[in-house]
C-alpha cells in the first residue's frame, strides 16, 4: 500500500448522538478522527481515519513547552436536498500553510488535507446535524511530537482533524453585542504571529476578554499593537464598518488574521456594486464619523457566527450605540446570502461550495 | 489522607543512566515525575511523584488549540561535598505565578511547588550528574486539560515537573558567539505575553532564529516591537552591556522576561560596587559607543548558559566585533562567581542556594 493511501478503521463502539437542540460549540465530537504523521525521512505519511481516541505524549513533547502548533476552523453543512457541503475549504488549506510557514512547520499538500477531510466526513456523515442553523464544525490542527526541550522547530508532527456537531450561533435570531475597546492588552503586532492561526495568539487574549466580560461587554475590540489607534479585529473575528453607504474593513497589515468570511464578504459586496475598501481605520475616525451620525452598521465576521452585528462600543466611560442596537439591513442580507450559499439554499454563482459525495472522492 | 499530602509511587523499571559526557540539553529524563491536578472544586490537589510516563489527552483538549500553558526552568546542582543545591527556586515560583496570572491560569502555592520539587529530586537524586559543569535541569509546566473548543480559560489543569540531566554548556570553555540583529520579526510587545514564560513566545522566535543561523550567527538580538530601536533580549536570555566601566541592561518594560540570572547579576554587581543601571538602551546607542570604542563587554544571561559572551553583532552588512571576540574579565568573574555559588564552591553570602536534604522536607 502506498504511504499516501488513506486507511479507514471504523469504531465498533459508536457514541450516542447529542441532542441537536443543545449542541453548543466544540463540546461533542464524532466517532472518528483523521490523523497523519510527519517525519523528515517520510514527509507527511500514513493518512488514516481511526476511531476518535486520545493522543498519548511523553511529557517532554515539544507541544507542551514551546507552542509550535497551528489550526484551522471550517464547517460542513447539510443541505435541504441532502447533500454535504463545505465552504471554500481550499482557502483553509492555503491559510493553514501560511500559518505553517510562519511557525516553521512543514506544509501540508492540499490534496492530502482535502482527501483526508472528505474521507473522514464520509465515515461520520450521519453526525452532521440537520436542524436549521446547525452544522458540523471541522477542526484541523498540527502539533509537534518530538520529545526534546531544545527551543527549536520539531522534527516530527501530527496532523489531526476532529469534527464537532455545533448548534446555531443565533438560536433566538441575530443579536447585536457590546464590544469593549481594549487599550492595555495587545493581540498581535507586526513581526509577530498575528496572521497565523496559532495557539499562542488565542490564550494571549483571555485577559482582555475577562476585562470585557466583567464590564458587561461580549467581546474585545483589538487595536494595533504599535500606536493603539488603528482597529484590527473584534474577538476572534474580522470587522467591517458601513459609513456613509460605504463599507470599510481594516487592511491586511501583517498582524490581522485573514478571515475567509472577510474575503467572501468583500467579494459579495463587490459583486453587489456596494463600495468596499480595505484600509487603515482608526478608532478616532470611527468616533468622528459616529459624532457626525455617519456610522450605519458595524459587524464582525467569522466562521462561527458568519456575521455578528456590533450593537455598541464601550471606550472608557463612553458608549457608542450603533444603529440603535438593531441588526442593520446589510448585515442581515450578508448573513442570509452567505448562510444561504453555505447550506445550498441560494444558488452558488461563485463556486464557493464543495460537495462531499457519498463515497469515493 | 489529606489532598495536599504528596504520594510517591516508585518505578519498578528504572532506566539506564545516560553517558555523563554526552548529556546534551533536555534529551534524557529521569525515572519519575511530579504531577498535581487542578479543578474548580478542589483547587490544586493530588500531588504525587509517579514513574515518568506519557500524558494521555483527548484531541479536543485545550492545550492543543489555544496554547494556555506556562513553564519554568531551573537547575539542581551536585556540590563537591555531596549536597544537592537549588538556586533561588522561590524566584521561579514567583515568576511562574506571574505567568499564570497573565494567562488566566490558577496560581500555585509556593509550598506545593517546592515540596513537590524537593520530593521528586529526593526520589531521583542519583540522576544528578556529578561531572564538572553538568546539572539536573528542572522543567515545571502547566497545561490545560479541559476538553472543549471554546476560546476561554480552561476549568482544569495539570502541573507537571520533569527532570533532565544536562551537560556542560561550555565543554570547551566559554565561547563568545555571533548575534544577528533582528529588524523584521518581533518576539514580544507591550500588552502581549513577553513577560510570561508561555509556549507561544518561543515558537514565535523560530523564524528569526532560522535567519540568524542561516547568516552564520548563533542567536537573535530582539528589539522592541514598537519602534524596533531598543534592545530587549538575546535569544532566550537577558542582555548586559559594559560600556565605559558601567554595566547597562534593558529595564523591565512589559515585554522583556524577568530573568533570575539577570536579577542575581544586578545584585552581585551592586555588591561589588560596579555601577549597574536598568534603563532603555537602543541599538543606535550601542553603535555610537562602539564607534567611540567605549564598549568593553556584552553578554547574555540565563539559567542554561549562566553567562554567554557576545563576540559580535551583525546588523545588515555591518559586523560589530566585541572585545576582539574574547570573553571579557567581568563576564568571566560573573560566570565563576554564580556557578561557584550554585555548586557550593563559593560561600553563598546572599542565601541564594536551597539545599534538598536527603529525606523529609
Ligand atoms: C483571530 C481571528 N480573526 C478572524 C477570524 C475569522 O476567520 P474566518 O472567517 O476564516 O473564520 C478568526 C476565526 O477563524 C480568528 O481566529
Ligand atoms: C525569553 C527569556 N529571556 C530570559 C531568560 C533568562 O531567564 P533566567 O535567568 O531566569 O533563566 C529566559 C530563560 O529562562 C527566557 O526564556
Amino acid at each position: 500500500m502506498s504511504k499516501r493511501e488513506i486507511t479507514v478503521v471504523r469504531t465498533t463502539n459508536g457514541k450516542a448522538r447529542p441532542d441537536p437542540n443543545h449542541l453548543g460549540f466544540g463540546k461533542y465530537f464524532t466517532d472518528h478522527m483523521f490523523v497523519m504523521d510527519y517525519d523528515r525521512e517520510n514527509g507527511w505519511h500514513s493518512p488514516r481515519v481511526i476511531p476518535y481516541q486520545p493522543i498519548t505524549l511523553d511529557p517532554a513533547t515539544m507541544v507542551f513547552h514551546y507552542g509550535q502548533t497551528v489550526f484551522e476552523g471550517l464547517k460542513a453543512y447539510h443541505s435541504q436536498d441532502g447533500r454535504t457541503l463545505l465552504f471554500r475549504p481550499e482557502k483553509n488549506v492555503e491559510r493553514l500553510n501560511r500559518s505553517c510557514s510562519r511557525l516553521n512547520i512543514p506544509e501540508v499538500e492540499e490534496e492530502a488535507f482535502l482527501s483526508g477531510l472528505k474521507t473522514l466526513i464520509q465515515v461520520d456523515r450521519d453526525w452532521i446535524p440537520t436542524t436549521e442553523g446547525t452544522s458540523l464544525y471541522i477542526r484541523p490542527f498540527i502539533l509537534p511530537t518530538e520529545t526534546n526541550l531544545r527551543v527549536a522547530p520539531a522534527s516530527s508532527y501530527k496532523f489531526v482533524i476532529i469534527l464537532s456537531p455545533v448548534g446555531s450561533y443565533y438560536p433566538e435570531g441575530i443579536n447585536p453585542v457590546g464590544i469593549n475597546v481594549e487599550k492595555q492588552y495587545t493581540r498581535a503586532v507586526l513581526g509577530g504571529t498575528g496572521t497565523a492561526k496559532t495557539a499562542g495568539n488565542y490564550c494571549a487574549g483571555y485577559k482582555a476578554q475577562q476585562k470585557a466580560s466583567e464590564s458587561g461587554a461580549a467581546q474585545v475590540l483589538w487595536l494595533d499593537g504599535i500606536e493603539k489607534k488603528y482597529i484590527e479585529e473584534v474577538g476572534s473575528m474580522n470587522i467591517f464598518f458601513k459609513i456613509d453607504g460605504e463599507v470599510v474593513t481594516p487592511q491586511l497589515n501583517g498582524s490581522i488574521l485573514e478571515g475567509i468570511t472577510r474575503m467572501s464578504i468583500i467579494e459579495l459586496l463587490q459583486e453587489w456594486g456596494i463600495p468596499v475598501t480595505e484600509r487603515k481605520i482608526s478608532f478616532d475616525e470611527f468616533v468622528k464619523a459616529y459624532q457626525e451620525e455617519r456610522v450605519e452598521e458595524v459587524f464582525g465576521t467569522g466562521t462561527a457566527a458568519v456575521i455578528s452585528p456590533v450593537g455598541e462600543f464601550r471606550y472608557q466611560d463612553t458608549k457608542y450605540l450603533i444603529n440603535n442596537r438593531q441588526t442593520g439591513d446589510l448585515s442581515k442580507k450578508l448573513y442570509e446570502t452567505i448562510t444561504g450559499i453555505q447550506t445550498g439554499k441560494i444558488y452558488d454563482e461563485f463556486g464557493w461550495t464543495v460537495e462531499v459525495k457519498s463515497s469515493g472522492m
